[in-house]
């Protein structure tokens, strides 16, 4: 499946037999930190005999560099396949390391960088993540919230202003395109995987659950140096982003199973929505399909459990709350657009949602009561949920959110005398562009197309939205020049040209056939909605993700690491050095 | 037609009338090098009258600020609006310049900022421009030219692989986006100007040739420190981004004037297409309205001429070469995948076309001549052309090639101590992105229409390009499983998922009726082409530029000044700060 594109002369020669050579996890190139955790794996395309089997590292035997024996598969998942399995090793020693396998017959190597950190930099780091932010977002944000004059911004982003800034790659192990799971999950780890997996290579087997782990930045940070742990999220706290920070499965819509490792990990705050999956099956909204009810669970293990914006304000006001868990809404929480002004969405169910300003306050109150420091992700997640419904101002607006909430943690880091790593990214871009604006008052002829209306170039000008208020969001969207942001990747639907004031936009719907779309006849009959026929295959009922570099700013100590053209695991080497993360543990 | 977004309070209180107000050139904020000619304009929106008038410059009067009084315009263009104009004064020291108009009844004020800039830092400055080159251009450029392995690029862009990095926001004084004139003038000028403009405020006046005039780095540079001038490109020489780096005017297509300010600005190198406005109008191939022979003119001026890249290698080799004029076509050259492969566009008419590598290279010889150091532009135009005709493969391989044009510079600099600042960005943005790859060999059924091979995220996978020559090119890009690079911004057009072997993409072509566009029927009948109906107006027969930042990389003296978020105008800034370019006037 994986076809290196440049010539791969030195990897054939290192394989004795070029056909089928055996798979090794973690792969070829990676690069680990020292004394983190993973498993091992060589996956051989079919049955070996044991006693034939060499395996060595550096040229050593791999039982005395890895310090156990690992168990033989003899017929992995019960095929002519054999496997050889180590759970949980490490390696201490930074510098490159060489992995040979043989089975007798073929063989098969991978060359690994096994890494160091400095001494720890950062007292804590603080990672944003804006689930699909992409330029187009980047720059409507900046223009709606802070205004521009004859071309001239008159204010900067949070996000923007920053002193280092690097582009960031995010293919993944399987694709030039990613999904949240493996690009949250390249922060979370340092490795890269598959689409759908976190915190695991994606083997060959059946099962979920048994996938080679590596260890995520909150285990090690919580491992070696007693760091408090927390997870702020507008989307579920199930999916993937958050959920990568903490949990192995290669299969994200695992919701049960999420639940019960966050469990298991028991970050020390948990905020977003999601509560479906945390209770028990004979609950009214529970999504779950078990009777373990884990909100009482966390609330037995000593956590504060909130289910509004008021208990989660009182519970983090409590001098002596330490850990909180903070469910708003049985699916996704509503973004800022809804929340605040037009009440579409889920608000009308849930009207008592935080603000993510006010999760990541809250957040911050908690976790910075620990002594030893914390990790912090804090995503504004539902700028991708957007983008996927081509419902650009909803975007926007959860652009202008995460904006606000980066602006007031960089408030609260200097107020500490900048103790604290903040890195702001993306996990992927959508493939929006900002191409203008639409000019209701372009034509007074009122039968002219919609689409003669979208003003380009000199005639795109500036569009007219209200003066933005004090948190930067201008009071009305639906302005006779507003911006006109659309997507290279299109399900057939019908264009409008106009915001959604009721709800999210809903270009298509589900088909009659399991797993399939079809367009969305809601918004047939608005006054010059187009049909625009997409360019994805006919099953695909929403814009997909796009495979450009995503943009990564930073502030703090350790973040002069931030420059040039990087990789998405670099990322988690650029935190774990400014946590000390190796040093710690020698 | 400029309607700021946020509050303008301060704007309003500073005007007597709310109603219609003076305009002021250069307008308020903007930012002015110490010592730089520009000209100071007010229009008054009705006649008024002489005596009454009141212009300040902190205070002071405006004739002694500027040491000239001025021409004063009773009716200007035989209309009821008088007008001030002042040509060529300069203000000399840095500060904040408030400047007030006052007609005895309406009153306007405009802040300026006048700066300084340090000693010089950089002999040679080179500003290379990938007009329209996209974040997804970008990174399928890596793609082709490195390889990819597991998620992992097997190498790094010489233009990623920069110490300094900067988001650059694109903006013109009169819309959210702007083309390739007022982007360059930007750059060029350090003042925002309007679509179509370059080197001037675009003023009311019918002429496009007696706008308020700004002056260019190519002419500070020569004027100040006697830098020799380089101007590369392989679109025609007159198009917007070259000629704005030495020319005035609102008009970009005034190709014929702007052939003349070439010649009075006598930069001493200039390469490119273009050789039809060069030539009088009796001549095979003139654009030309007059009978004046330009190639003649610079070669009686004493430069070289270079017709074809035979001639320019010869004559940028004579060690007594200082000046260089080389027109390699009548209208844009061919791109690196006609030249060096499918021998489509124009390559047959003009064989002996030169690659932007030999021609900065040929630049490079004769400019390093002049001790005093140079200024040279590098612009690998055509990545714009085909992005608007659709035609990703081609904007891709001129992407690789201004990434070989820069590692080649980079080297040269190194060669000299790295007394060279280089930057590196885009013009402007296009609405182009990734979204995944198309597969021809994922159906064995052949009637499965094209849009359902497109696959996205894990079914994306990796493209199958050949490895690439030594240039960085993979010799095909009719492979079977290639790259997905979709537009946002779509004319009605044919879409055939395949690339255009025979000639650049055209999905549109003139219409009946001058000015409109009408569907490319030519594509109707490929096999799995789909119609697309576009979403903008249908007079639009290309996709167009969009608004979203542009990538900035820099190395070399002054690049530390690269960071954050910047405006178009603070790349002229840093260039001038490189060269001292105010310091060196005192």
């Amino acid at each position: 499946m994986i076809k290196p594109i440049a010539a791969t002369a030195a990897a054939i020669l290192l394989s004795a037999s070029p056909t089928v050579a055996q798979t090794i996890y973690p792969i070829d190139r990676a690069e680990i930190l020292a004394g983190a955790h993973f498993d091992f794996k060589v996956e051989f395309p079919d049955r070996v005999d044991p006693a034939k089997l060499k395996v060595t590292v550096n040229g050593a035997e791999y039982s005395a560099a890895f310090g156990q024996s690992g168990s033989f598969v003899d017929r992995e998942d019960g095929k002519d396949q054999s496997a050889l399995i180590l759970r949980n090793v490490a390696l201490p020693k930074p510098g490159s390391v060489t992995v040979e396998v043989s089975d007798g017959t073929r063989s098969r190597s991978v060359v690994w960088t096994v890494y160091d950190t400095g001494p720890r930099k950062a007292k804590n780091v603080i990672l944003f993540i804006g689930d699909g932010l992409s330029p187009a977002h980047r720059v409507a944000a900046r223009i709606l919230s802070k205004g521009i004059a004859e071309g001239k911004s008159r204010g900067k982003l949070a996000i923007d202003d920053m002193p280092h800034m690097a582009l960031v790659a995010t293919a993944g192990s399987d694709s030039i395109i990613t999904d949240s799971a493996n690009a949250a999950s390249a922060y979370a780890t340092g490795h890269k995987t598959a689409v759908n997996a976190m915190g695991v290579y994606a083997d060959r087997t059946a099962s979920a659950f048994d996938d080679p782990s590596v260890e995520t930045i909150t285990s090690v940070a919580k491992r070696r140096l007693g760091l408090a742990i927390g997870i702020v999220t507008n989307t579920e706290v199930e999916d993937a982003t958050p959920a990568a920070m903490v949990a192995h499965t290669r299969r994200r819509a695992a919701y049960d199973e999420i639940v019960k490792q966050y469990f298991a990990a028991k970050p020390d705050v948990l905020m977003g929505g999601g509560s479906a999956n945390f209770m028990p099956k004979a609950a009214a909204g529970s999504k779950r399909k078990d009777d373990i009810d884990y909100i009482a669970r966390f609330r037995d293990a000593g956590y504060q459990v909130a289910m509004t914006k008021s208990e989660m304000d009182a519970s983090a006001a409590k001098s002596d709350t330490r850990q909180l868990l903070g469910l708003f809404a049985t699916g996704n929480m509503d973004g800022a657009l809804d929340r605040k002004f037009l009440k579409g969405g889920g608000v009308k169910k849930f009207p008592d949602q935080p603000d993510l300003t006010e999760q990541v306050q809250a957040a911050l109150n908690v976790l910075s009561r620990n002594e030893a420091g914390f990790f912090l992700m804090v995503e504004s997640g539902m700028i991708d949920k957007y983008a996927h419904l081509l419902d650009m101002e909803r975007a926007v607006y959860d652009t202008i959110m995460l904006d606000n909430a980066v602006r007031q943690t960089r408030d609260w880091a200097r107020g500490r005398g900048d103790d604290t790593l903040i890195l702001v990214l993306a996990d992927h871009n959508h493939p929006n562009s900002l191409v203008g604006t639409i000019n209701d008052d372009m034509s007074t002829t009122p039968n002219v197309p919609l689409r003669e209306r979208v003003g380009t170039y000199d005639k795109a000008g500036f569009p007219n939205y209200p003066a933005p208020d004090a948190e930067g969001y201008p009071s009305r969207v639906d302005v006779s020049r507003r911006l006109a942001i659309f997507s290279a990747s299109l399900p057939d639907h019908y264009e409008t040209f106009r915001p959604k004031l009721d709800n999210p936009n809903e270009p298509s719907v589900k088909g009659d056939a399991p797993g399939t779309f079809k367009i969305n006849e809601k918004y047939k009959d608005v006054a010059g909605a187009v049909l625009r026929l997409g360019n994805l295959p006919a099953m695909m009922g929403a814009s997909v993700h796009s495979g450009e570099d995503v943009i990564l700013t930073a502030t703090g100590p350790g973040s002069d690491r931030v420059h040039g053209s990087m990789d998405n695991t670099d990322v988690f080497r650029i935190m774990a050095d400014a946590l000390g993360l190796a040093a710690a543990g020698k």
